[in-house]
């Protein structure tokens, strides 16, 4: 079931329901506009990871700003922007099964679509999807340049995929995808630029190989939030995939050297039991946050032990605050904007986003592709 | 939007889409059977609670086998609940906020509805919100037998409170909650027993505080699936709140003499890339599993360091997957059933409930109250 808005344009932010998925307006233009102007001054193009903000509209906007497409990890997540209005999508994913994969060719109808593979049983899966469908699908070879997740090995192992691609009726070969994880939220900038500097080497030299049978890569993807502007830099590298940008977490702000951008995302928050000894609870817990990159922050306010106040333990429906003697402590009934450890799965639990300028709400949008794991 | 059912009624398991929240019907209706049985044997009653579970067939399920109603956190799980046709619902938690408080108040008209308050100041709320809507609104007193979450201090201030609620025209006193949380997943039984032996005495103690003013405790609730056999057998609690009882999950199945019953919930995955190295990549993570009490366990294989397979490693859409060598390996596009580390922030992110038995799909339920954080 779809759940009910919890707030209506005009609104103060302090009538808005909790828990709610708060997007303040100012600060999330601010960085949509930030990463425009910082690929535009780069030889590569951005195609926004739609795997952040679900959103068709929040899509639209990226690409009113230059994005040529936006990426997904799912099939689910492509339907919902094709659906949506947005002309190129990426799947940087690989997709198993017959029933998506249908369905993924069938949006070729409506929009330009990529996938990725790295076995030749997927290329064959994709082969007869799109043959069935009686579409033309574009398939791209991803390699695994460190986190050892997906991928082929670069090199010949790629080529020898990529050929097979190019070799179908039925499929179109698009390029390689080469995105590095694990990088992103590496703490050191030298961390960071080590990991980006071997995935780019990896990737020149599968391109070279590439090349040297024919094959042209259209797009050549990767890159995150913590990373892009090495990738961009490197000249191999022609699409940047970064998703979390337009709203950051605490975890990205904890990286050395953090992303250029500012905290646009966060969960609103009621404090809804009366506070004692130094302690309240808030009604957003682990069903409305994820966890996975630790608890939220408390926006606006410093850490305990510098006076503040700080969000120390959760449980399913509750989270709870603690605070110093003598620190201006939160009241019952009093909202809280909290910010999310982790963007992308926090996004994922809500229907709603609640945009917010100058404390009223202006707008609602749906969380269009919320739940669209399949 | 709601996602499409990622299964139809008569399919193979195997032919199910993933990530796909699995219910295995057998286990599962055991599950209800032996909690029926158990608290049979008691003078208590069961009221179980629908965090858990978010459907109001699970709940006619677990009332039709003897229990007298439904606890909810949430104002929104109680409307899912109530227009599905459950009449006894009770909400274990304080509800801050004029919206919400209206919503409650509405549903009294087409059931039984019960509420938590902790503090004065929210039983003037809940005072104003019944008589806007002109019902009277049943009032429990909420005290803290441990946790130190909500819930007033047991003894004196409770009997404060409830006398200010009795007072009431618009409101009735209800009884106590008396829910011990953490006392659920303490490791071994006799943290287990210590606790709720603490929280026995300060309920029985309060009680008998209110009986001396007159007030008499319809409902004296708590307990959970970890520790329910312990309120059940004091004499002081009459209503017990188990959950997680109909499914288990990993973390309930780490206590130390862990609740006697069988894993029901699963998510199904596939492999969806090539395997290679002892390791491969399945199609579930942090958006499909709840990691916050530990990653999933790989249904019917043992661990790595027994020759099985372990799911070590999780990011936003993949999980990894890892075996020794000479262990039978996982096959792309095979599918395989995980055990969540955490059931109820499992469930939310799902529309739906794929019930199983004999290895085909035999019924769809909505996941009615997912995402119903308000």
């Amino acid at each position: 079931m779809l759940q009910p808005p919890p707030a209506e344009p005009g609104m103060r932010e302090d009538e808005v329901d909790t828990p709610a998925l708060l997007l303040d307006l100012d600060a999330f233009e601010a960085n949509l506009d930030r990463m425009a102007e910082m690929v535009a001054a780069t030889g590569a193009r951005l195609r926004a990871h739609a795997k952040t903000h679900k959103s068709p509209v929040i899509a639209r906007l990226q690409m009113a700003r230059g994005a040529v497409g936006q990426c997904v990890q799912k099939v689910a997540e492509a339907e919902a922007l094709a659906w949506g209005g947005i002309p190129d999508i990426l799947v940087t994913n690989e997709v198993v099964g017959a029933r998506k994969l249908a369905r993924l060719a069938a949006l070729t109808r409506i929009a330009e679509i990529g996938v990725c593979a790295d076995h030749p049983a997927q290329v064959a899966a994709l082969e007869a999807a799109a043959e069935a469908a009686g579409v033309r699908l574009k398939v791209l070879v991803e390699i695994d340049v460190g986190p050892g997740r997906c991928g082929v090995r670069p090199g010949p192992e790629a080529v020898a995929l990529a050929e097979r691609i190019a070799a179908s009726r039925h499929l179109r070969f698009g390029g390689l995808q080469a995105y590095h994880g694990r990088a992103q939220h590496m703490r050191t900038p030298e961390e960071r630029r080590v990991a980006i500097a071997g995935a780019v080497e990896d990737t020149r030299r599968t391109v070279e190989q590439l090349r040297q049978r024919g094959l042209e890569c259209a797009i050549v993807g990767g890159a995150g939030t913590g990373t892009f502007a090495l990738e961009a830099a490197s000249g191999v590298y022609n699409e940047l995939q970064a998703g979390s940008y337009c709203f950051m977490d605490a975890d990205y702000a904890r990286n050395g050297e953090p992303p250029p951008f500012a905290h646009s995302l966060f969960v609103l928050t009621t404090v809804m039991s009366a506070p004692r000894d130094g302690a309240a609870a808030v009604d957003a817990g682990l069903k409305a946050l994820a966890v996975d990159s630790g608890l939220p922050l408390v926006w606006g306010r410093s850490a305990p032990e510098a006076g503040g106040v700080g969000y120390v333990g959760i449980s399913d429906e509750h989270g709870t605050l603690r605070w110093e003697a003598g620190a201006a402590a939160p009241a019952l009934g009093e909202k809280l904007r909290l910010v999310p450890g982790h963007c992308d799965p926090t996004v994922d639990r809500y229907d709603w986003y609640v945009g917010v300028r100058g404390g009223r709400v202006e707008c609602l949008w749906p969380v269009a592709a919320r739940g669209a794991m399949q």
